[in-house]
């Protein structure tokens, strides 16, 4: 396989990229550096079969001749802050929606037929069925970036129907794991390294979310794209249980050897557009034989591990 | 009300613009004039409280200018091609998703709340379940013009609940009645008053279609957003039949009295991305006490009278 990786240089891209050319693939990694990493690029750009251009979705003349010569694209990339979604809506229309569209219009150009595409359980909105299945009943979105990868995965059903391409969309629960850098282990932790005695939190703390290790993702999406034939392939990736905000604050604080006074904003959401519980249904990936490694505790301690180990990180995203 | 109507020279549009001023109503009706007609405002231009802008929604000075004043939007204006979305794909993704969303930022500007949109059957792709719900199982996208609608779909639900709006979405079967000027009864009538020996059809005829008229849409509309009062609001709109393409060339041919012989292109969809089964449950809407006045046939017949009637719009589309 020879992939374009967008997002290449983000967190659940260059953890993709890394295991596609540990598997002996060829990778080109686009990214515009918005929120990528050029450290989170240390382990793989030395390796063979890898390349890097530096790009914008935006800009469509530069994406497809990056895409040139590609049989398979991951498209990672795209705006994944849903809590500000409300301060910039052009974002989510620019940066996921027209980004998707100039994805598939490169991939149309260049005769490549797969596509893999990372969307979101926020999709969903505030469902009334839980665990939610990929078959749920047509959801109201309630958040920008929801609404936006909806357009996104539209956009590329049509793709497959009008143009002969066949596409693996997967719906994440948040994931965690070595490279992240954005979500609420992120913000907590660095809140706590600031001032161990009190920690602000948004909502109640009693929000149900569910969470995912960047690996058992990868997993899950190298597995559907080997065994899932369909010309649309849709599904949902998660573990086989929640959290609540609360219970993740406890392992955090256990594991720092803090006791920070929790200082709750109230509400049941954390902002505009949260959704108060988030857990799929994940028996159709499960089904082909995948499953998670780590739980959603052993993936936040594993997270707080990997952000222990960077404080650069937290540093680059003041 | 003050109603900025977009698309206001258009089929339904136009109607609408009639029925709002007839009802005491102040109309603003917007449109670029690419398939809007002059003629179609010739009822309405007189008429206190009428009020016409010449301007494209991707102008977003111009619309935001033109929506001021206004309390509710009635967003009609769309790039309603199905069929040939495959040859131009950014059509649908200008004048339908990013139009959209210059709509609602134009709102946002000028603080209206209210918006009432035309979506569309097509949402639901090649369901599974007839008639369809508006609740069906969360659906895949067969054609671009469908995704489009979709992705406004989600783009105004997500202002509603980020900005405290309130919607009424539309999801029509197709529309008929005077001032249509796009469909299978102006293609088929204009094949056969240039040649009534023969008549080409698109697939092999079997196809099941549901359509409704102009007037009788334009009342659900009015009736849901009087009743209607949740933050989102969707409707279904179309009649309690569907009726298969060859009975729509019947009534066709036996009103013009012509017997063509029929050459079907052959196969079960007309094109790519042609839903061979369209029918709507209409439950939700008709529990609010609305019911058409017209059924299939003749709501095909009376569109059939009016292009009789209007040979220079037939001339004016050649």
């Amino acid at each position: 396989m020879k992939a374009l990786v967008t997002g290449g240089a983000g967190f659940i891209g260059s953890n993709l990229a890394a295991r596609l050319l540990a598997a002996g693939h060829e990778v080109r990694a686009y990214d515009n550096f918005s929120t990528g990493q050029e450290r989170f690029l240390d382990g793989v750009r030395a390796a063979a079969g890898f390349s890097l251009v530096r790009g914008d979705l935006l800009d469509e003349r530069v994406l497809s001749a990056a895409a040139a010569g590609c049989d398979t694209v991951f498209h990672l990339a795209a705006n994944a802050d849903v809590r500000f979604g409300t301060q910039h809506p052009r974002r989510d229309l620019e940066q996921n929606t027209i980004a998707t569209y100039n994805v598939l219009e490169a991939m149309r150009a260049n005769g490549i037929r797969r596509i893999a595409f990372s969307s979101t359980g926020s999709i969903y909105g505030e469902p009334e069925v839980f665990p939610t299945p990929e078959s749920a009943p047509f959801p109201v979105q309630t958040s920008l970036y929801g609404a936006s990868k909806l357009a996104c995965e539209g956009l590329i059903e049509a793709y497959c129907e009008g143009f002969g391409m066949q596409a693996w969309i997967f719906r994440f629960v948040s994931i965690l794991g070595e490279h992240y850098s954005h979500g609420h282990v992120f913000d907590f932790y660095r809140k706590l390294r600031a001032n161990p005695a009190e920690l602000a939190v948004l909502g109640d703390g009693h929000q149900r979310k569910s969470y995912l290790y960047v690996q058992d993702c990868v997993d899950a999406i190298f597995l559907a794209m080997e065994k899932a034939g369909g010309r649309v392939n849709r599904f949902n990736l998660g573990t086989g249980e929640y959290c609540e905000v609360n219970d993740s604050i406890g392992w955090i604080c256990e594991a720092l050897g803090v006791t920070p006074r929790l200082v709750y904003s109230g509400g049941t959401r954390g902002w505009i557009g949260d959704s108060p519980f988030i857990f799929l249904d994940t028996a159709r990936i499960r089904a082909l034989g995948w499953q998670p490694k780590l739980s959603i505790r052993e993936g936040i301690l594993r997270t707080l591990d990997y952000l222990r180990s960077a404080p650069w990180l937290l540093e680059s995203r003041a």
